[in-house]
């Protein structure tokens, strides 16, 4: 090594030794000619003396930056001049030699600056020297081995599924990769390991986890990558039960790097409690405000908006003292979620209701609304009415927007809460609104994915009744994250045949793009379940960072674009010639892949 | 969980506890109507027995890889019928209840016995249920273990990098990613993490691993798979011994796991002496027969073969015993390899020489030669003579030939070396010829990558004089095999310019590719270096595999076809259209990109 210490591990006890340190000039002082500098190295930054001597000359030309190596005397700093903020604060290093590893331009942005998120990217190598940045990575790597520690204890095999595989089924946009050797065909980066996990399942390997980078072509909206990374597991002879409890140990040690006992066992709430009470299938149970389920008490309204399927309420403490133009905002931003406005009735100190709705209550309601909705003098009760979907979405909207405006969550809770018993299967209109894209053409789509198990007792029904058909699926959600899923999964053939019908894939369909897992599933397919968690949003969360870009070394910004290496980038003509891009191969007269074919090149015939 | 035991835990101290196991049906033997079973599991295989009752007439109904579950009493076997090879045949367990999971369909190929290559793949999940190949997967996640273990010990930061990346300058082909939403560029996959290890060094990381994927897109020939793994590592502030320290480290603690001590410090040798002694710069040093120089010797000889630039000689223990055709199977042997033959001169016993090259040799070299290269009564000399590094070559590869043929390889050693001091630059046609692509279009093309610092004593003269110039670079061999190597890097722009340009890369061409980089050095980075493994071929040998296939758990087949899922395949008219594969960008009217879109298309102008 070129250095006998680390900087940051300089302690009093350490005084007269003759220590070398490397690492960057993170700031530099003169006070009458003598130079101090604050080095800093991964372990943290000690304080540096140039007092005389050669070394303290040449200190003269020392900038931000530049890369050091320093020989010196480890002195303990007089009374008074110690810093109490750093570890290596009772020290300073009377510098005898210098040497230069490297000299730094003038930096683009200052290390201990705002910079922006362009600006970050670009140099995302200076980025990563600050404290923040620096310390997300670092905690990504811990987080890793303590879900590894849990997973080792358990006896899983770590297993590497490929990355250049066919398309799967998760239903978003696959990254595509021409196949030079095979003109016009292509590889699809996969958007999970999930058909790999149960066919090492089938395999007889029984215990299966992967930190695996999974690829979805989708747009940049929100706080998407394009690939991004997942801790994916599975196992064979399990029920929900036993996914679950591994899960929580997991989580249980990755939460421990940062302080926090999780208190296991997490609790379970279903899907449809969810729904009625949070708005949501990811509840932040950090703060209360519940929905409040108002179809009966409004049973005998005449307000035209009040007859609808859905009737329900949150209360937002506090609300009734927000001006005018906040409550215009309040419209503005349910118009904004697609709502025609938001329904309000503010309670006076006195208990009287005013707002345009209260007008339209009758006595009766107008006398027991408070009691009913929980609202106490001074709040203001919002409404959602209309199909039922939508209204519990816009009032779960409405109480995560009231519990940030009233500041009512503690940042240090961790609330964390298994969702379970989802619907397995939704109608294809409802997906396709909410944004996902629909597998086949019919009235139904899954929920969770097309390989999920009915439960038990919708064994017999799912595909005569899909709409109230129960998932053997859980997700777990933490301060209304949702932060992982999985499910027990189909192993038998004439299942999985059934629920591909449910969901209008063609015999024909399912066999061109799974008849190897059918085919699989004929020998002897286990049990099994699993769970993926997304670990960029879980390191994110521990790392106390809102996006997912700062636990990602080299992230993408908008549009895909990586504004370090400026990737993508054009290829050249011979890259493309090679590649066999261009190839279109010829009609087979079958499947959707010999149609398009034909439909994309207008000179085949 | 659906058991309660695994089924390879059982022995005779669980005598008559009530078991529930899992599993599959490895045989089934049917004595005098009581059926016995091997019921495997991932822990191993048990004994179970249906003797009488509803489980024993269901039991009849048993078939190869049937999944059951049985639930019985764990007995004594009866003396006489313990089964000693396996860890369970102490016992058997009496079933009482067996319930069948799922049933198999008749096998492709029976699990113990041979099966072609291309079945294995395309069933896969059946083939990983066997021991051998089960075996090889499972040690493979222990031996991702062992190298973290050592790494988190050092306090190593794991990494991710992006997959999605600009082209990487290995000079391999890339595989391409079209970019949806920037129709015309494109991604490539990373032909190692090099650059983005080396930015992380200058990030301030300073000790970096992570168990990355690779992706090159060469031809299938050989044992290469288009996606590999490598045990990716760098270090700031280091030297090569540091880094080679570390990874003996890692190296002793994997090979534990096989129950071998690596002895260390493992010898190091110079690429010189390599070429000299072993005609390879990754000598199997499990056995002698070295090159001998016979230049000298033959300084004075009339026999125009061997006035030639080099002349040398390796000894075949035994080899005048072999018959005529044997030694015509030499020549096929040396023509495939691109030589005209393999001159030979055999020993008698009684001392005299005989064979075609025998006549022209002068008495004085006749009665030298037998001590001058070692060759005792009975053996065989080889010649190669012609150019230093072919003729080395040949030499080389008929040491490993006489190896295999005279069985002097011991089956259980363990031969590690560390090939240091290689030259930094090769002549580019040398190195076009042996199959590498050469990176720009100069004389000289780097040994191993355009990275790799000079040794310090090359620093001021490498460019100068590029034929002399060695790169502080290390590659680790095992028993012949390149299993890891890696190089201490430059870091200072002004080096990193200057290798360029010995290799023939413009300044422009440098800022288009590695611009990035450059600008990177500019700003203190630090002096680093690293190592990769081949992660592959390490677990390959550990497993006592001769093929990478045997220890990737979906691997390809020639041709780059995955039989199992049938990737790649043609993809949809939607997907093309979507994807932007179609879209040629504008010429820029600069850099290889710009013009190269022009070339590609005859329609642009």
């Amino acid at each position: 090594m070129l250095r006998t210490h680390l900087a940051g591990s300089l302690r009093a006890e350490h005084a007269d030794q003759t220590v070398t340190l490397t690492g960057w000039v993170a700031r530099r002082r003169d006070h009458g000619g003598v130079i101090f500098i604050d080095l800093r190295d991964a372990s943290g930054v000690a304080q540096v003396v140039f007092r005389e001597g050669a070394a303290a000359e040449q200190a003269h030309r020392l900038r931000a930056e530049y890369c050091v190596k320093v020989t010196g005397t480890v002195e303990v700093r007089p009374e008074g001049n110690q810093n109490f903020e750093i570890p290596t604060g009772a020290i300073e290093v009377n510098v005898t030699a210098l040497e230069v590893l490297n000299e730094s331009a003038p930096l683009p942005f200052q290390l201990d600056d705002n910079a922006g998120e362009e600006a970050r990217l670009k140099y995302r190598y200076l980025d990563l020297r600050r404290e923040g940045p620096g310390h997300a990575i670092r905690l990504r790597s811990k987080v890793n081995a303590a879900a590894r520690e849990v997973l080792a204890h358990h006896e899983f095999v770590e297993v590497e599924t490929p990355t250049l595989t066919r398309s799967t089924p998760e239903g978003a946009r696959d990254f595509l990769v021409p196949a030079r050797l095979q003109p016009g065909s292509f590889y699809a980066l996969p958007q999970s390991p999930q058909l790999f996990k149960q066919l090492l399942m089938v395999g007889g390997i029984e215990r299966y986890y992967q930190i695996a980078r999974c690829y979805r072509d989708e747009d940049f909206r929100a706080d998407r990558q394009p690939e991004f990374t997942q801790l994916d597991i599975e196992m064979s002879f399990v029920n929900q039960d036993d996914v679950i409890l591994l899960a929580e140990e997991i989580l249980t040690n990755v939460w421990k790097l940062i302080g926090h006992e999780i208190t296991t066992p997490i609790a379970r709430m279903t899907y449809a409690e969810a729904m009625r009470r949070y708005g949501s299938d990811k509840p932040d149970l950090r703060f209360g405000v519940e929905l409040v389920e108002c179809k009966e008490f409004f049973k005998d309204t005449t307000f035209r908006v009040f007859q609808a399927e859905y009737v329900g309420a949150v209360v937002m403490p506090g609300g009734a003292a927000q001006p005018r133009r906040e409550l215009d905002r309040w419209q503005d931003w349910a118009k904004q979620r697609g709502a025609p406005g938001l329904a309000y009735v503010l309670v006076g100190e006195d208990g009287t209701l005013t707002g345009p709705v209260a007008k339209n209550l009758t006595d009766t309601e107008r006398a027991g609304l408070a009691a009913h909705v929980g609202a106490k003098p001074g709040d203001c009760i919002f409404f959602g009415a209309g199909a039922t979907k939508s209204s519990r979405a816009l009032l779960g909207a409405a109480r995560g927007e009231i519990a940030r405006k009233q500041d009512l969550i503690d940042p240090n809770e961790w609330a964390f809460v298994w969702v379970v018993d989802a619907p397995m299967f939704e109608p294809t209109a409802d997906a396709t609104a909410s944004g996902d894209v629909a597998l086949g053409y019919s009235a139904w789509t899954a929920v969770h994915h097309a390989f999920t198990s009915p439960k038990p007792e919708s064994m017999g029904t799912f595909d005569t009744d899909p709409g109230e058909a129960l998932a053997y699926a859980y997700d777990i959600v933490c301060n209304g994250n949702e932060i992982g899923g999985g499910s027990i999964r189909i192993h038998r053939k004439d299942i999985q045949e059934r629920v591909f019908k449910v969901m209008g894939i063609s015999h024909e369909e399912a066999e061109e793009k799974f008849g190897f897992l059918l085919d699989a599933f004929a020998f002897g397919a286990p049990p099994h379940g699993g769970i993926a968690f997304g670990w960029d949003r879980i390191t994110a969360l521990l790392a106390g960072m809102d996006s997912i870009r700062e636990v990602i070394a080299f992230p993408k910004s908008g549009g895909g674009v990586d504004p370090l290496t400026d990737a993508p980038a054009p290829i050249t003509a011979q890259q493309r010639k090679e590649s066999g891009i261009d190839a279109k191969p010829e009609p087979k007269g079958d499947g959707p892949a010999a149609s398009a074919g034909g439909a994309a090149d207008p000179s085949a015939s």
